[in-house]
């Protein structure tokens, strides 16, 4: 390629995003630029969706590592990824679509959804009874980054007893907080709906498990507490989530992501008639918006601003 | 009865409510006063929810006439009802338990709850695909009183665009407001959701029929437009919604009331797989929450202060 474009080349490589599709979007949003699709030396800039692994070590221009999603344990995962900045794609559009989805299914549980749609099916009109109204009910998120923060405010706006946790202490107005291991019981001990978005991190990993359920209390204004995870299939121990519902522990749950996805067609879930599955929707971005930002960071960056929404390693998210 | 009290004796009467459970609750928080299920000659404030009619016209001494809901149709329809006030049940907990409903069938039908819980029952993994945010749906509420209004806020505060039509104008911050008849039909060629929380007046009656339908616009990001009707079932005309769904003229409506409830249970809106039927729960109040405020309004008001929520004869609502 003679006419090489002085701006930096881009790398996009995912194992499971369409290629001509993303590589389009790409061309139209930075037509000056030449992008690439499998590794090569001039690529300043890599744009990753579960990249096969390996493939970065030996790229002597390689600059920053972008992911195309909010989680980075794709690519924290290859051993071979070089010492370089690894931006998170953290988008307004991927925030809010993550509270739609937390919102939607909270409200699905707290107004009886499963048992109106029952009823509907049996042509049967039959009215609950006693219904609590949001502020009985307390929601508590675990997981207090950009996600958590914006559907923790929107919950208490609708009405809800909000409360979170996080590792780090945050604060974030009529939102009760809780951080640190240690207090993880007295948070989960009042909560009659657990939001869980949190990050996919050593610590992290099989957290939503049968000692966490130990701690939540038994009734409340909607029977036993209810599970909604729409953070990453890798936190959740699904033997244990099954016992828990089964137990009356837990009494359901609203699951987006599975330790294998999709979610296999003979998994007890997709049956269960106190569970709701989704694939992995909670929030997908639109690619537009989501690109449109990571190339604004690499102009950014070209003009020697600093890049945000980085990585921290040592946190792991 | 000679130990007579001293404040204003109560009479309850309702066709639908069970009696014992209402008359417990009113000497709960009204204990110093006389309350009577049937006409008495003594009673100054009548709590009705569809009284007998003609029950009321010869009590010389009612003063106030109390709906324990937010709708005053069922008073209103009375033709031998005394010249006094009326007052509506608006409670915060009312408006807030409607938005909950409102939000919560805005999103299902935004984030395609039908098509991924049918994927479900099919043990079936599969993403819809392309799936607007909800700043690209616009939502539009017939009706902008305090549980329109409300509704249009907490909507907005998720991100969708909303509007909203009244008859009268008003002003709601991110909310395009339009007013009276002659703006209807470019209020409604916009919208992606109709949301319906219009009072029951001789104005609004069968207003949701195939004539308001033809103004809609015929696709958008969510296909046709969808209806959520959650103000009353004599606002909507029930042939001319199945017939508009049947023509994909709607894409399918979430439905809380009906021209005659309980939903008759050969209705085919039951089995109809765009349409989404509750009974009539949209927003029950906490019974005591509402009673709670009645009984404030009277002390007050024996107290010389002034009534609020009265109706407006002359609006009919």
């Amino acid at each position: 390629m003679s006419n090489q474009s002085s701006k930096g080349a881009i790398l996009f490589s995912s194992t499971t995003f369409t290629e001509n599709e993303w590589v389009s979007r790409i061309k139209a949003l930075a037509p000056d630029r030449e992008i690439f699709t499998e590794p090569h030396p001039s690529v300043e800039y890599a744009f990753l969706w579960k990249h096969p692994h390996g493939q970065l070590k030996d790229l002597p221009n390689l600059k920053v590592l972008f992911s195309l999603g909010a989680g980075v344990d794709h690519i924290l995962s290859d051993k071979d990824i070089p010492n370089l900045p690894i931006v998170r794609a953290i988008s307004d559009n991927l925030t809010a679509r993550m509270s739609e989805f937390v919102i939607w299914h909270v409200l699905d549980h707290h107004r009886h959804g499963a048992f109106y749609r029952q009823n509907q099916r049996d042509n049967h009109w039959k009215d609950i009874g006693y219904q609590p109204a949001a502020h009985q009910i307390k929601v508590g998120i675990l997981g207090l980054g950009e996600l958590g923060r914006d559907a923790a405010l929107k919950l208490n706006n609708i009405g809800f007893e909000v409360s979170g946790w996080s590792q780090s202490q945050k604060r974030i107005e009529h939102v009760t907080c809780y951080a640190g291991r240690e207090n993880l019981p007295s948070f989960l001990s009042e909560l009659d709906i657990v939001v869980c978005l949190l990050p996919h991190t050593p610590e992290t990993e099989n957290i939503l498990d049968k000692e966490l359920f130990s701690h939540l209390k038994t009734s409340g204004p909607l029977g036993a507490p209810y599970l909604i995870n729409a953070g990453r299939g890798a936190l959740q121990n699904e033997d244990d989530i099954v016992e828990a519902i089964n137990a009356s522990i837990l009494s359901g749950a609203s699951l987006d992501v599975f330790q294998e996805e999709p979610l296999a067609a003979d998994h007890p879930f997709w049956q269960m008639p106190n569970v709701t599955v989704t694939p992995h929707i909670a929030a997908d971005s639109d690619p537009d918006a989501l690109l449109l930002k990571i190339i604004e960071q690499i102009e950014n960056f070209e003009a020697g601003k600093e890049l945000v929404d980085l990585v921290d390693l040592k946190r792991g998210y």
